[in-house]
């Protein structure tokens, strides 16, 4: 991750100086060579006030500490989602947060793919009027194995909370609702160390509209991310992009390739576009979007798929953690 | 209904004579006429004993009582969806056509689509394994007249009527439990006579499969019908069929035509299909299929998804009217 | 052939009476049998000045006489493409069809298929304005036998033969020249008996219009029948109907169904609709369309075609059987 | 098209300088400054021997005295396409640069597109078996002013000198025969100074199989890059890459955008990976490969095709300028 936010750093026009942290000297010495970067201990580099923009790449449960730390500093914050392991921890950490709202961007790469973009902004034209019903597919091509998920949030917290901010922003509204249904069916070992490793998720929208998200940790045939919105004016959807455009018709009918295997091939650019955006945004000491808000939002949602996931009832979203009315909490967090 | 399967009656090479009927004398005399039929009083058909299969394509009030004279006489009875008004009505009914089920098939008519059959063709084949999640898109073109609907038993009665016995017969297994998430949203006047017009529906199978059904009253592009299956082995999907094949690329991209407006344009081989199969079993004494134990178990979902839409919970579904396992029930029905 | 007319006729709300013929009389009374029809002897059929309309599908060395016959009786004829077995034999027998021309209807099925059609009257409507660049594929599945071929005209003449129709009809236009080039790819055999079973034909409108056809005895994938038309405003293109509408996507890439294998497959509306349209105009004593005139014309190129094949030289198309102008043969034809 | 090789080669590994020339000093100081590499007089830099690899740029009229002096230094030379303003002058170098063939590449870039070279690579896997009809679309979006045609070689010459080169590939064979139908059917102007804007040409390969190339300057919807070719095993098609994955389906039917508009969107990775494959081979002393002798077929076969145009009749391709058969040809150049 830091390795692909530094290709993207080092391309930006107004990017003076590098710099690379671990919480292992040796590991970021290593890393900031490799990239050609300068290396300073981390702590040393938070503390400093020299910084303009950090980017939090480390593990979920460093997120909140070092964002934290980071902005206090005055600093633009880039934090890889989720913003902290666990709503409680969140919560705890709004209160020194919230005044840097506008500065700390979450990293929802999606936004920034220009083909959800495209569709945003034809939902913003209008093109279909306001979304009726929504669906969201989004699966992995590898399931993860059981010993790799130790350190694993699972399949609610670490995918699915793309497919809730998704949500948030194509809808442009807050979700009231949420009712979770998952289980164990790709391989009965996830049970039994306390994961899921698909999910189908209903959500409402505040104004009533219907949204469903498919997520599995495995697919045969590649990484499946598409979304359909249809409306008053029609259907607009996004598809898989092909791999290479040779067909072949035989006499088994007609095949295509695969298409993309995973997230480092179907999103390069919307990676790209992210880190510009975010240091776009520190250039000109704009706000950042998505911000802490849309972090909290996403990180909210997924707390409550997995309170429905146990109690097998529909949990309301109220967004307590911030206030009862996220509205109202935009204007907290923005001053 | 009655004209659409009087065509494909007549072309059926066991058909010796055709008889129509209505409670209206004058208006079975004329669509006799019209259709090349003789004519009969209904009661005197249903009574006589001498017809080998009867199409029942009454409004749903009448089916029962139709469906329950035609039988008791020996009969083979075709009975358009749904089998009753209500459950109650169809539980009501169940001490006299239990013994009958084989020889009752209810019109879901989409099972004999040779699209979806071959969908059905390939899951029986293994080609994905066991499904893990199913999504059913089942949009109408125009939606109703406010007016009309005093005799509409509305959306899911109606429409998800058909996707629910379509998730049984893709599944191969039994609905377990029902959450239904619906509104107006097309036209608030909706609400107002007490209907809905756009629902997502969720449901798990008895082994866990995650299912979703999206349906509304109204697109603006045609009528929506497509499914789309995944598994181990991959994802099999069912398209729209296209309308004309002619693609146009011009200065503002690629179009293509609508696709089929609505049920007639979409599955009249589907009728045909569904008409041959009954005439084929009564022909040869067989059992019919989809019977009595499928017309019950899909009202039996739809009451649930109606029960789910009142209480915002998801309901269990234990096809008590039967039995507590519809397993059980298969037993009481074939006898 | 004549069995799928007869079906067509039999539907016609106009026919009276269908009487099926032969030069074997027993032949003739077995299929009359089958088709429910009643039959006659050919000669006395041909002499009875009884008939409206003629259906000739015999083999093509029969056509002319039996057009001949069967319009001087003041008949409307429609005969199966081509015209005659060669240039010659129907430049002899135009002196007693001329008078007849606007009656005989040939066979090129093509243009009654819904989705040729609908290109056509996209580009009546101007929809990319002028054709300047268009492009047929006609690629049959299954090559025939080399012993089959005794009697076969060949490629050029059974095949292509359509798409010099599909040509003049597309382009509303002559063709004013004409360069073939084809060989035996597909099995030497076949040119040991004077025979190609591959071949691309170049072709120039009377306004420079540029038209390329690919024709071939073999696919493995099915009846390959597309055309593509390019204008100043864009692309208009037919693709082949779709098999069964199920895509499966494994680990393997994206798979869909084999197109249609045939042209009974590919065509069955077409031909009904051909054969309505003739009934139709017979009915109303009507001019038909495609008429002499494109019987003519589409044997003209053919042979042109054939004698290009042959010099290894571009053919210019005078259209001489007629007159040095076909706009002047068409006056002659519709007297 | 400096500047776009120009940042390829700063990205390859084995770069140890860059240097801009031009016959214009201010232009080459002027552009090595904006891309961050050296300057040098032209003639400087030819006659220095300093460099191991160039890459020519120039108009058309100066690429054969430049990469004589270039590869006469011993350096390897690549070469935008065509290798000369027409094939005498080529013929005259031909002397000069016969013995460094192998160290000079020609710019057909759209080998190193990657739809194109998986195209390749099944066919060379025998995918479909021996190529028997190819047929080639390429068309321009936007047509040239009339007045911009005096340096330009032409539709056949600039253009359509890829598709021969794509057809030598593809058929991994020589081109035995062409015959070129072309003239102005955008726009009459251009017939007035000599040229034309829509081409169609039939070749034929040494095994007989059949090709079609269909070039045109205009289109209203973008770059129009495809090939399909057809074998034995069935057929092998590349498409024209998608823009923007958002389909939108409305009441006039479906629609997607735009495909790419120029070669700059369409073939950005195919500009890369050739400057690329070509500094790869220059470092490790590899021939290249497209080499000279593949820049002077696609030049031979141009002007046939221009001889064809001319005469109205199929021309043979001989390559006599190398010598009758280019395989004798290539073991010259290659030494």
């Amino acid at each position: 991750m830091g390795r692909m936010h530094a290709k993207s750093i080092l391309q930006h026009p107004r990017t003076a100086t590098l710099t690379g942290c671990d919480t292992d000297p040796s590991r970021a010495q290593e890393l900031s060579k490799e990239i050609g970067a300068e290396w300073l201990p981390l702590d040393e580099a938070l503390e400093s006030g020299a910084y303009d923009a950090f980017f939090v790449a480390s593990p979920p449960s460093a997120h909140l500490d070092q964002v934290t730390r980071a902005a206090r500093g005055g600093a633009y914050v880039f934090c890889e989602k989720p913003l902290g392991e666990d709503l409680a921890s969140i919560d705890a950490a709004m209160p020194n947060l919230r005044q840097h709202g506008d500065r700390i961007q979450v990293g929802f790469n999606r936004r920034f793919d220009p083909h959800m973009a495209e569709l945003k902004k034809r939902l913003l034209a209008g093109k279909i009027g306001q979304i009726e019903q929504l669906r969201i597919v989004s699966r992995d091509h590898t399931a993860p194995c059981v010993d790799a998920l130790q350190n694993s949030s699972g399949l609610i917290a670490e995918t699915a909370i793309h497919d809730f901010d998704l949500t948030r922003w194509l809808l442009d509204d807050e979700v009231a609702e949420v009712m979770c249904m998952g289980s164990a069916l790709i391989n009965p070992a996830y049970a039994s160390v306390g994961h899921i490793d698909t999910a189908t998720t209903l959500l409402r929208g505040s104004r009533g509209q219907q949204v469903v998200i498919q997520n599995s940790w495995r697919t045969s045939y590649g990484y499946d991310q598409r979304v359909e919105a249809f409306g008053a004016g029609g259907r607009l959807s996004v598809a898989n992009p092909a791999g290479p455009l040779v067909a072949q018709e035989d006499a088994s009918g007609l095949h295509r390739d695969l298409i993309a295997p995973d997230w480092l091939a179907r999103y390069p650019e919307a990676y790209f576009i992210q880190a510009t955006a975010f240091l776009d945004a520190a250039s000109r000491r704009d706000a950042v979007s998505p911000d802490l808000k849309d972090g909290y939002a996403a990180s909210y949602i997924a707390q409550k798929a997995a309170d429905s996931l146990k109690s097998g009832l529909p949990e309301a979203c109220e967004y307590g953690g911030l206030s009862v009315d996220l509205t109202t909490a935009r204007a907290h967090i923005r001053k």
